[in-house]
């Protein structure tokens, strides 16, 4: 019998993968964020982006809390076998806790960084 | 005086940050790998990736055998602070040590990873 394709993962020392979400249609880069095992077998089952939360310790449904769900178009496995890339479609258009598109808001000018994408909304309002 | 924009970056516990490079003009992502302070350093002075080899545990100029260097247009940070994304010009085409395109070339498919994207040059003869 083959291998199963999650033990073909090099899941690291505290069995973490790493996972890159990015959007299907535009081709931007959204987040990056962990998934254990678990996590992802329950994205596979679900379809939509489930994530391990390392500050809270456990498994992270994204948009459980404010609707942005990650839907799943394609899950791709680099060449190392060490990361993760998901082509999902995000629901809401908004990535980030901040109420951006994406978590990547941040652009190194000169010696400092500069926040330079839009809040599209207030995070309060997202989460409140 | 202002805080030092290396220093505002959330390194992990060694002192390393994970790199998503991401070709500026198709969009698609290339590779993750991992940098420490001089790493990132030395990527901003001479405007081409240069990561920390966790393998070899050394500084690693992309490039510095294949020729397959990064130019690098912008450099991103998230809004946690602990993910940085470089959008860059891939010279050759090729980011893969497999001598594929991209390093995301297995695509699940059912139960299994499948190679879906082609060997565009053999790598004996870019590292050989």
């Amino acid at each position: 019998m083959s291998q199963h394709w999650l033990d073909e993962i090099a899941w690291n020392a505290d069995g973490l993968v790493p996972v890159i979400a990015q959007e299907a249609g535009s081709g931007k880069v959204l987040m990056l964020a962990w998934m254990d095992r678990e996590a992802l077998q329950k994205t596979v089952d679900l379809g939509e982006a489930v994530y391990w939360s390392r500050s809270r310790a456990k498994l992270w449904h994204k948009g459980e809390s404010s609707g942005h769900v990650q839907k799943v178009h394609e899950i791709r496995l680099d060449c190392d076998k060490d990361v993760v890339l998901l082509k999902v479609e995000q629901t809401g258009g908004i990535a980030c806790h901040t109420g951006r598109h994406n978590c990547f808001f941040y652009r190194l000018e000169g010696e400092g960084w500069q926040a330079v994408e839009p809040v599209l909304k207030d995070p309060e309002e997202i989460y409140g």
